[in-house]
């Protein structure tokens, strides 16, 4: 079975999960090393090459990748690289990489392995919604069992060695991916941003560092891996992000409260854009998308749209506008194909409504 | 009767005219003046005083005056006199004037006379659609008429005296409102400009000299008074409205051949955000319309919509918006009403559908 086949029989991943409204996914990779092999990017293709044989039988022998995806980087098309980066499921950098890097992906997708990426290992659980502990649970198991099939590169001073010293020791990166636009909206995003960086944490955009915080979309992840245990590194994310969600709840109540139409101006033009646009960019889709989901939130349009939104997120991206043509289509062709897939998607969708000031409890 | 009653009162003007899908308005002005009284620029306060006295019972006097409004400048509120110069009835040099100056408004709202503007007589016939030739007439009949009851200021050599030499000999000034968004769309327009002004004929914005283009509406008219006939002003510009016409339709033709997507992009975007925005600002509203009305025309719309844009165009102006409203309105607050108003009418006008192509005669 190729990528595409695999992709398109799979269940994926549950689309729900506890306080979805904010966060979207949570993520825990851990970077890992085999002892005697050179680092990716220090080592020649053949020893690469030598590396993916030895590892990859390992990774897909686990219980856990029953049913999973195997294969090298340079099997996959560039379209089907593309589409994993979308899914958030690869790295940027992984995407970019061919002979002697692979990736095994569980069958829900909730586990996927990159092979040769910086490290030997990096290992990743991603779950819908705010389940740190339960996705560190996941990928802690993964780490357990490889452990005993493979000789990680471990100091007993530093602990486990990576390729970059910033993923040194524990090799663990805690994330959550937030959507936040009543923090945008407010203007309270920088002032958070900042607050967030002095606890040591990093808060990055959509796709990672040094991208944008599209559909404000923000990933909060730890800087740390030396020093602090990966359950304590778990609980610090888990307390922040769930500072982060009062933070973004209590900016909807106060924008509500105070500047009502406001927010629904920027609700109901969004809704009005993207069900009658004939063109439209995936910067401009993803921000209005952000802002109707926010309308589903404050019950402008009926809770049942969200996981519809939450797919359109992923279907306007240019890499799964592509997948679904087979002549090559520029950027400005995929911009009329997104218009024409949100039209269809959601002009059924009746318009915004204002909804009533909450009750007080004597109008009940 | 109040000015406000009359014009609530009032049939009002025709909404159906010929060319009225490009040509909103055809108008004739004359200036004129009376013999033996100072021009109102110069006069003092008693003396334009006088004049009104001497000339308004003589307007009121005319046949076409049955029924009319009459009332000194002072009598009328600013949101009056700011009403009538949103409905292009009256100046706004005219709209700032007080004591000594005065209206006649017809019932129909077809004729107006404006007293003691900068000339002592500004006379104006305004019909729907393309029909200089009518309006002509019309106002061509107010002046004979007044010409038998006051001695206006005349040279054989010069024509009819005016206080400002631009209108010297004919005292004339013929124009048409043309909507010409196709033409702004295909960024034509400059051009269209220039070679209007070659042939000695002025291209202004909505409210006149000086003033902004906005819902891609102008205003093209003589610049010229002296060393050519009424009839000829008249008729040349009939010729240059009918090219522009030509030219528009074109555009529209040309646009949607070339660039269907990027119209129906526009069309559908305008028709989302004011079926949708819950604050939006007078600029904005008609520079949308004024796509929504090309819409319409391009059966995108059902075009029994257009009445209802064209009463939009004017209904959402400031004035008309404060009139409905008690206590005086900031400009936020009238953002916000202007968005009720146009989610409550066009909301319920069914989203715009691309039309097929033309049919080719063979397809019949």
């Amino acid at each position: 079975m190729n990528l595409t086949e695999f992709l398109g029989a799979s269940p994926g991943a549950s689309r729900e999960g506890p306080h979805d409204r904010i966060v979207l996914s949570s993520r825990v990779r851990l970077a890992r090393n085999v002892k005697g092999l050179a680092f990716p990017g220090w080592a020649k293709k053949p020893e690469r090459v030598k590396a993916l044989e030895l590892i990859r039988p390992q990774v897909e022998g686990l219980p856990q990748m029953t049913g999973a995806y195997s294969g090298s980087m340079d099997a996959l098309t560039a379209l089907e690289r593309q589409i994993l980066v979308e899914r958030h499921l690869i790295s940027r950098e992984h995407a970019a990489r061919s002979v002697g890097s692979g990736l095994v992906l569980s069958r829900d997708h909730s586990l996927c392995v990159m092979i040769n990426e910086e490290d030997h290992l990096r290992m990743q659980s991603l779950r819908r919604g705010l389940q740190l502990k339960a996705a560190w649970q996941a990928v802690d198991e993964v780490d357990t069992q490889l452990e005993e099939r493979l000789e990680y590169a471990f100091s007993r001073e530093l602990g486990y060695l990576t390729a970059c010293p910033t993923n040194l020791g524990t090799g663990i990166r805690v994330s959550a991916m937030l959507h936040l636009p009543a923090l945008v909206l407010a203007e309270q995003m920088n002032q958070v941003i900042t607050a967030v960086n002095k606890l040591g944490l990093a808060v990055r955009g959509l796709y990672g560092e040094g991208t944008e915080a599209l559909g404000n979309v923000f990933q909060v992840s730890n800087q740390m891996t030396l020093g602090e245990g990966e359950a304590e590194i778990v609980e610090r994310l888990n307390k922040v992000v769930a500072q982060l969600i009062e933070h973004e709840e209590n900016a909807r109540a106060t924008l509500l409260e105070k500047k009502p139409k406001m927010v629904f101006n920027h609700v109901g033009r969004a809704y009005g854009i993207l069900a009658n646009a004939h063109s439209i960019s995936s910067k401009e889709a993803m921000n209005l998308l952000s802002l109707m989901r926010l309308g589903i939130d404050l019950d402008c349009f009926p809770g049942s749209q969200r996981p519809l939104l939450d797919e359109l997120f992923t279907a306007t991206q240019p890499a799964h506008l592509q997948r679904q043509h087979t002549e090559k289509l520029s950027a400005d062709e995929r911009d009329l194909l997104r218009a024409d897939m949100l039209r269809a998607q959601l002009g059924p969708v009746a318009r915004p409504v204002m909804p009533p000031p909450p009750a007080t409890p004597d109008a009940k």
